[in-house]
Order: C-alpha cells, then sequence, then structure tokens
C-alpha cells in the first residue's frame, strides 16, 4: 500500500487523512476520511475543499473502498460521492475515470490521478508564472493554492512558481465570504510560504485598483464551459467586472479537466445554493457565531458565473488560452 | 430641558443615551454618553455611526457640556469631538455651527440641528421616492437608516418613503464588511418596518444584477466633493462599478450639508484607515472571533471613493442633481 502526502491530503497504512480546512488556521487537524460516509460529509461541510482536491480525495475513497466492495454497493458509493458536490467537475470527472476501471485497478487509478494532479499543477504554475512579471501587484479570491489540489495549487500554485523564480511580488488576498478560504486558507499559505501578501475585505479590491495597487488578477475555476465561461467562487464575477472596468489583466487556472464540453455556455452551469447560516454568520474553531437577525432572508449561491468576455486568458496545464481561441471553443484545441 | 427620542439616540432629564449599534441586533442595550469622552469613545468605536447622526450625537454632547463649562474647557471639549471621526464631514459641520453661538445658545443650535435633521430626512425621502417605481429590487450598501440619523434616514429613508406610498419593493442588503453594518443594522431596520429584504455578501451582488435582480442602487454619502465625487463606507465604490457594467442606476442619497466645498475632488478627501483585527475576524455581541492568521498583514480602510462619473443622480433635501449639475460644480447651486 503506497503513502501520499499532500497539504491537504495523506494516504498511509490503506487510510485516508483530510487537514480539516473548516478548522485551519487555527488548528491542524487530521480527519480520518476513509469510510465513504465521513468522505462524502466532509465535501459538503468543505472540511475538504478545491475541485482538483475533492476528485483526488474521491478518487482514492472510492479507490479504496473497491478493494473490498463490489456491485450494487460500490455503484451506491460511486454515486453517492459523486453526487455531493454538484458544481466541482473534477469530482465527475475522476470517479467516471475510476468507474471506466475493474474495482482491483480502481485504486491504482486514482493513485495515477493523484500523481497527475501533482503533476498539472506544475504545468499550470510553469504556464501561468510567464504572465507574471517582476514587481506585479497581485489579486487573488478563494484558495487555490496547495489546499485545493493535491500539488502546489492552480492560481496560487502560478503565484508560487513567479516567485520561487525569484519575481518579487504582492499578493492581495480577498477574504472571500462567507466561508472566508481567502483569510483563513490562503493567508495560511502564503505565510508559509514567505510570500508578502495583504489580507483585505472582497469589497475593498476595486479600491486598490482605482489607487493602481493591484494590476493582475490570477484565481482558480471550479468548471469552465465550452465557450470559456466559467464557475468559480461567489465573488469571481465582481472581481472580474472590476477588472475589466480598470483595464486589469484577469487570469483564470484551471486543470485542462476543468473544461465541461457538455457546457455549451455558463448559463448550463448549475449554481449549489448553501445555508444561510453562512451568511447571517461565520464558523471556524471559535464555533458559530451570528451577526445578522436570525432569521434574516438569505441568497447564498456558493458560486458564480464569469463570461469569457471578461478572460484576458485561461491558463490550462495544456497552455494558455487567449479570449479569441476562448471563444472558438475550447474543446476542440 | 427638552426630550428628544430617535431610532438610535434619546435625551432625557439632561443625558443622552445612545443604542450602541455594536451591540445590535442581539442585544438593544442603550449607553449614557452625555460626558464627552464617553461620547468620543462611542464615536471612535462605531456604538453611534452613520454622519448625520454622528453630527447630532457630537453637538447635544457640546450643547450640554456648554451649560456649565467654558473657555478652554469647553473649546478642547469641542476640538476633541471635532476629531473623533476624520471623515464625517457633518460632525465637523455641526461642531462649527455650535462653536459660533453663544456657550448659553449651543444647546438650542444642537436641538435645531436635531430637528433639522428629521426634516432633511423627510424632503431626501420625498425627491428620493420619486427615482423609485413599483416593483424595485434595490440594491443598498452600509446602513443609512434610522440608525444613521435622528429621522427616517438618508437612501433607507428614501426606500421607507416609497413603501408607506405603498410601492412594492424588495431590498437587497449588502452585508458590508468588515463591520457588517448592513448584516447587523439594515436588516435589523428592514425587518422592524416590515420591508422584504435579502441578506447578501457583499461579493454577491454582481452576480444579482447579472441576473437582473437588482436594477436600482441606493445608497449614502459620508462626504461629497464640490465635483461630485463622493467618499462612504468601503465597499461603495465596488458597487458604483458593477452598476455601471450592468446599466443601472445608482443613487447616493445625503443632506445637502455632507457637500464639502473645501474639497474640489474625491483626491483631497482623507480616507481613514482602521485597525487590522476588525478584517482579521468579526465582532459583536457574541465577543471578537479571528479567523485569519493572528498576525496576518491587513489593509482596512473604512471608506473609499467613486468618482462622479459613477453617479446618476445625487439626492438631497434640496432636490435631485443629476451627473451633468454635478460635475458642474455642486457648491454653486
Amino acid at each position: 500500500m503506497p503513502t501520499l502526502n499532500a497539504l491537504g491530503i495523506r494516504l498511509a497504512n490503506a487510510r485516508i487523512h483530510l487537514l480539516d480546512q473548516q478548522a485551519l488556521p487555527a488548528e491542524q487537524h487530521w480527519l480520518d476520511a476513509t469510510e465513504p460516509e465521513v468522505m462524502i460529509h466532509a465535501i459538503q461541510q468543505l472540511k475538504v475543499r478545491g475541485a482538483p482536491l475533492i476528485g483526488v480525495a474521491a478518487a482514492l475513497c472510492l479507490g479504496l473502498y473497491a478493494q473490498d466492495h463490489k456491485g450494487e454497493e460500490l455503484q451506491r458509493v460511486a454515486q453517492a460521492l459523486r453526487a455531493a458536490r454538484p458544481t466541482a467537475v473534477n469530482l465527475m470527472w475522476a470517479i467516471d475515470r475510476l468507474w471506466a476501471c475493474a474495482p482491483q485497478t480502481m485504486l491504482s487509478e486514482a493513485l495515477l490521478i493523484f500523481e497527475e494532479d501533482i503533476a498539472l499543477c506544475q504545468a499550470m504554475g510553469t504556464y501561468g508564472a510567464t504572465l507574471i512579471d517582476d514587481g506585479d501587484r497581485i489579486l487573488t479570491h478563494c484558495n487555490s493554492g496547495g489546499l485545493a489540489t493535491a500539488g502546489i495549487g492552480t492560481a496560487l500554485g502560478v503565484i508560487r512558481t513567479a516567485w520561487e523564480q525569484g519575481k518579487r511580488l504582492h499578493v492581495y488576498v480577498d477574504e472571500t465570504r462567507p466561508l472566508l478560504q481567502g483569510a483563513r486558507l490562503t493567508a495560511w499559505e502564503l505565510a508559509r510560504l514567505g510570500i508578502p501578501y495583504t489580507l483585505i475585505s472582497d469589497n475593498m479590491a476595486a479600491m486598490l485598483m482605482a489607487q493602481g495597487k493591484i494590476n493582475k488578477v490570477f484565481l482558480g475555476a471550479d468548471r469552465v464551459a465550452a465557450n470559456g465561461d466559467f464557475a468559480n467562487k461567489i465573488g469571481t464575477y465582481s472581481v472580474a467586472v472590476n477588472a475589466h472596468y480598470h483595464h486589469l489583466p484577469f487570469y483564470p487556472v484551471a486543470p485542462y479537466s476543468t473544461i465541461d464540453p457538455t457546457c455549451a455556455t455558463g448559463a448550463q452551469i448549475p449554481i449549489e445554493e448553501r445555508p444561510p447560516q453562512e451568511v447571517r454568520g461565520a464558523s471556524g474553531s471559535f464555533g458559530n457565531v451570528i451577526w445578522a437577525p436570525e432569521q434574516a432572508p438569505v441568497y447564498n449561491p456558493s458560486f458564480d458565473i464569469t463570461p469569457v468576455s471578461l478572460v484576458t486568458a485561461l491558463v490550462t496545464d495544456k497552455g494558455i488560452w487567449d479570449q479569441a481561441s476562448l471563444k472558438t471553443g475550447l474543446h476542440c484545441i
């Protein structure tokens, strides 16, 4: 049985452990999510998150489960894992890829996905870093780093690669309400890496753009439609509109597997709505706090859609697509 | 000694009580802020907030203090009150107005400011409501209601007036990070008034605009420059850019006294920066919680500047200024 070690997931002695991302940065708690029910709950509760890492984690879980289950039970678990997070196309892609294998080879296929994800991150980092200049002041949103993948990350992996190439950078981190992945996770990762950063509320980015303090945007993408529209963490679209207004380059970064040729445009991407409590307050290692009226009506979409017209270029592990090539149909390339 | 009763401030038996806006909505706690030191602390801690209400509260405080103090001591207190919140031009305007009076008439001048503020709100409400149609879906940011003034409010007073005229409305409330005045105060006021609303994270407004769920924006203004640029709660500028991109009318609402003819443009308006802890977490009746790394570097401007080019019209108690008349110089009208 192999051993795997990533920032957010570990495999050892046939057990999968997840770094509980809801408890970060105050606590570094590893959760045994080998059992499919625990893994599904961890995905739904965002204890494990980031489209690529969700795919890797679910694949490892199914691969281990396939070692001593088969038939209808294995199918039930595969379907339940596949449905745990409706917007995460990597999750469906990973489960489908395992499902095409014989049960006894599913685990090795999952290990392959893990290793591939590390390589994908390296490739995105190498391509994307060519878009970063010495002295850049980069805005990022949500978390697209080592905690979102098995490797160095997508957008944060690009930033890290440029930093390790010796380019001087400053990263502005959107806190990313309501779940605060920027404040909790991206800030923690950047501090670990020693990359200078400043944490801001999401609504401050526009002012920083107007002041010239931000000159580029790099962030992740959870699903890319065939025409280049993409879904990503709520707030991405507002960043895109602001970048467009201030004439700043705006780069989503995602593995090629994030492209969903079955979605012609962003309008076909389903948007998950999450519980109102998340907007009425916040949760973390400190517990749950509520600051709004207890019964306040809330709208809480997890993602929004950014049209391809606002995208400067999409960075993938297969290269960089500019807006013109995005519009002519990603799935053809 | 007169008695005054407003949503956020009361005067009775020569004592000023403030409804502690940091404790809302969980607790309705009235704070005795008759002593200048307590009032200054309350202004700095945002226990009393909203540019007009800060002016009213500080004026009442100075007016009462002038009843048994004079000379250098009175001047010291006037200067300290005037400096409590650097961006609030109404505060300086109110203190200067009292300072032009003899000490024994300062309190009656403060009472006049209180009564005038109620009338100003009514006038803004009446003018502004002409811009609202039956069925409108209005975005607002921060709190510009009864808790921000002595009367019905500025932008929220406009919404309330239209609602009481029988127009059907829905209000989308930006939670307004980092201090959450929307989630805590505006939601509470709208619930009290029975006006239908939905609370959102600040970064969701753009998506709602793209979906057609928001069709107008009304919000306050803390200081308006002579050319129509204005300072308001951080996040206002991002809303303005998004409204512009989606071709939606964008209306700041403020009393005429908010216009500062000494500021030629928004570039002359000083921007107050507040403590980093506010962005690293949140505070309220539940205490202080931190979700970011404890030493995370933070940028925390309290206000941003929206250029007049993004303003559809400014609503004041003296009428509605469209963009053309704003650009020709507000102070001339």
